[in-house]
């Protein structure tokens, strides 16, 4: 008997951004594995089991989606978002790699979903229409200094650049950090789109510059956009700022 | 009477990549535009003006869209992907600030999409699964060596990166040369993902190295990510290898 891992990406909040694939996959599976909120938002149906675990055990999740699909069930894992952008699809790889080796026979298909940047982008306009990057804040497993080099780097070459997991309980200085860093090579009147929430009931999105970003409260469910010298603001009356970066790079300033 | 223009992201080439958001969408406009490979993906609907255009004609595409939404008309311009990364959203924020002030009044929603990168990486494994950049080697609108500095900047941060717009009939060259430029910096071994037409019929998936990108087809159907030294590649028996980013970065080599 041979067993299949979907991992399905749900997307941001918003189930109208759930592909009709990601929907399909959820649809045929025996067992579903997730993250508890996460799989929170996929629909209670009759004999498929749910496998609800805590944020921070990716590893554990992924090994026991793979040990059941092993054992031959239709088993959906899923991830907020798309499950390839700092989510469960490289930690259900590396469960792969370090597993048992009847583990590689397991046929896996990621099912790609929305990330949160470009849903936060959309809201926004087009602030990662040009050269971006998607950067993750989250120093549990990469040293801090590397963090900066990267932020360096993107800042210093025109990149915009998306900022994931910028604060959580125990990590509560890196996104002033950051902000700081990128200070120090960006004008202050860089544009930043702050969303959180997005596509849920309480989504807010903020239009802020870098240097007024002291300001800027975030948590778990915020992703940060920062601009590039490039990047414009639109004024609109009675409607949000349109941000967006232009695709006529007319200096070489980067 | 107030229009509204929604710019929708189809999705790559699969029609199953469609969200339900952008489905919505497109059932409600009164009039579609597009690129028209991209509007032939789009079920014809009776009541609908169908208004196709051809590929290097996003500036006039989008204000000709704008100029609809104005008279008072639902409008949905179609963009492959996701309308914010290298697509219609950002021609259409550039036409708003250029064009009449009227502009500013309409509404707009960009409906986000799975866009290439995320759905050939899908098809890899995970080479996303840590930071990375996306970014164009179209050399159109910005000059070849801004390009190599953003090449050189992500390559060296350890980014992994997409290659978007790697070749066109009029850019034969810059895929080998940015090719070349990587290989200054990155190991021979670093795994390269080509991915080409993913979604449609003709799909292909090749996993290579940067040292033999020599043998590297691609064309404007093709996205091609490059990993960083910290990329790994699972062998399967029977099975195409995964490629995949590790979460835990051990090495400050970048």
């Amino acid at each position: 008997m041979s067993g299949r891992l979907a991992v399905v990406g749900l997307g941001p909040g918003d189930a109208r951004w759930l592909t009709a694939e990601a929907e399909a996959e959820l649809a045929c599976a025996q067992a579903l594995y997730g993250y508890l909120h996460y799989l929170d938002r996929v629909p209670v149906r009759l004999g498929q089991a749910r496998h609800p675990s805590d944020n921070r055990e990716e590893d554990a999740r992924a090994a026991a989606a793979l040990r059941h699909a092993a054992q031959g069930a239709q088993v959906a894992l899923v991830s907020g978002g798309d499950p390839g952008v700092f989510a469960m699809a490289a930690a259900v790889c590396a469960q792969i790699e370090a597993g048992p080796a009847v583990w590689r026979s397991i046929e896996v298909a990621i099912v790609p979903g929305v990330t949160a940047m470009l849903a936060v982008a959309a809201r926004a306009g087009a602030p990662l229409g040009q050269d971006f990057c998607a950067l993750s804040l989250s120093d549990n497993l990469k040293p801090w200094d590397l963090i900066e080099r990267r932020l360096d780097a993107a800042a210093g070459a025109g990149f915009a650049i998306a900022l994931y997991n910028p604060v959580s309980r125990s990590r509560p200085w890196q996104l002033g950090a950051a902000f700081e860093r990128l200070r120090r090579q960006l004008p202050a009147t860089t544009p930043v789109v702050v969303g959180r929430a997005i596509g849920r009931g309480d989504e807010d999105v903020t239009i802020t510059t870098l240097a007024d970003t002291n300001a800027v409260t975030a948590d778990m469910a915020t992703l940060v956009i920062v601009g590039s010298a490039q990047t414009r603001v639109i004024p609109r009356p009675g409607r949000c700022s349109l941000v967006y970066a232009p695709r006529l790079t007319e200096t070489v300033r980067a």
